[in-house]
């Protein structure tokens, strides 16, 4: 299923260079970033990384709808013509929020990402790997279903691979290789054909996770399906960017652009020099209710 | 240096009965609370733990010091005797603006460590354990060479440590042996004498902390030197509660109450059952002045 049509307002613009805007929890984003501008360079690119409040992976769907919203309306302001929401956990947990509030069409990580292990999955079963939130949530496993039932969905929460890959640790490390052997190695026993890196900081860990589940499976980029499917909406839609020119990436952080340019660059594969700092007068609201919660 | 004293509204009461506040990034602090219990038993408790932002460790001084004066200040509605900064990055990186701002004493846990650490030290070396914020901060070195300019400080920043713990790991885990062996092996070499668990969850992960550095070394708990830090201010200001009865504890979280009660419960060895879920319209204010950031 499609986002909804563009704006008619945005389409009147013959040289649409009205930019595409993409949030995440954090830096883990750019590396859809990187993808969208792989296969779309002339397209202008806002970002919007909660680095105040990452991760978003441990925190409830309240929140994390909440946190998803405020970041989303931030970034109306630059008259985007579309929206990605480049985070996992806040596409599976805050997409039915997002697309009824957004006037404009929105694109997460999660259908695309399901879409791919789909076509690829040919009888075999599909293991998700993602944060804690995304796992329990079912987001994947309820739009991998919904495009064949058929299909058999394993998941599996994988909470260190992404401090580990922001302490700069990659595929080659022997901490790295240790843990997914011990998320992953149970899973050899099941029949899978296709892994989903449900999260944005994994494909930085693509070579470990296919050195031990084995090279006959198929890895989805949750990521890169996303940055084909912003394609195939803007083109459908008539709002590619006409211009010849490279396109620019402005980036917006909430804290710690330090930190965002020094690990971010590696996601983006781009050195990253120029970032704004967000306050949060200008992107928090006091939208959750309060509520008691007891066990037992 | 012991904190200002209390302030004379509260002595006038002569069964003191006002609680002790104590606020955390998370659900870390609650193993600074369980020491508290331990050793203060009759004390009413009430805990903020920061759930929606936590965690701290990666973040700015800015945002740091906002976020821990936001908590500070909800947690002044229960009329405390005494405010305790149970996270450590929040006392490396707030303890000035803290002090500066509230009406009672507070206490951080990083200049009870410290005491303990040189009283240990005996003209060997310090080694410091803490989060990517306190170690950058150097807020340890500086308040241990404060009170003896002579000891050698070593400090390691440990980021995979506390979402090891999270994930529900001790010491007898062999991921956590792994990693604690590739933060610390390197450190054998120095002539260390005391370590410092400069982060309420490596209290957890002590024995496997004692393995790689020899049991030769002192492990100074924070946690545990703040709570008799604490039993000291009171005691001299005559404000320890005179109740025969075991005091309450009252939690308060801002996100995620169901799994501050699952992991919470092994840092404070009680089972929580009840905790209150704070909206940001009760903590949150808006006082980060924006800028911009440029590298090279």
């Amino acid at each position: 299923m499609l986002p909804r049509i563009l704006r008619p307002s945005v389409k009147e613009d013959p040289v649409n260079r009205n930019p595409v805007a993409i949030f995440d929890s954090g830096l883990g984003g750019l590396s859809v970033v990187r993808q969208i501008r792989h296969i779309l360079p002339a397209e202008d690119i806002v970002y919007f990384g909660d680095t105040a409040r990452v991760p978003y992976g441990s925190k409830s769907r309240p929140t994390v709808v909440t946190f998803a919203l405020e970041l989303a309306r931030f970034l109306l302001q630059f008259e985007p013509k579309l929206m990605v929401a480049a985070c996992n956990t806040a596409s599976a947990l805050a997409m039915d929020e997002l697309t009824a509030e957004l006037p404009l069409p929105v694109v997460g990580v999660v259908e695309p990402g399901a879409r791919a292990a789909v076509e690829l999955a040919d009888g075999g079963a599909v293991c998700v790997l993602g944060t804690e939130a995304t796992i329990e949530s079912g987001a994947y496993p309820r739009a991998i279903r919904a495009l064949d039932a058929r299909v058999e969905v394993i998941s599996r929460a994988c909470p260190l691979l992404v401090p580990l890959v922001e302490e700069g640790r990659r595929s080659d490390d022997a901490i790295v290789r240790a843990v997914i052997e011990d998320y992953l190695a149970p899973l050899r026993q099941q029949p899978i054909r296709v892994v989903v890196l449900g999260c944005t900081h994994y494909p930085l860990l693509r070579q470990a996770i296919v050195n031990c589940l084995g090279c006959h499976v198929y890895v989805v980029d949750s990521g890169r399906e996303t940055s084909l499917m912003v394609e195939r909406v803007l083109s459908r839609a008539g709002c590619l960017s006409r211009s010849s020119a490279a396109g620019s990436i402005r980036c917006c952080v909430s804290d710690n652009p330090a930190r965002f340019c020094r690990i971010g660059s590696s996601f983006l594969n781009e050195e990253i020099t120029h970032v704004e700092l967000i306050g949060p007068e200008r992107y928090v609201s006091s939208a959750v209710a309060e509520a008691e919660f007891e066990t037992g």
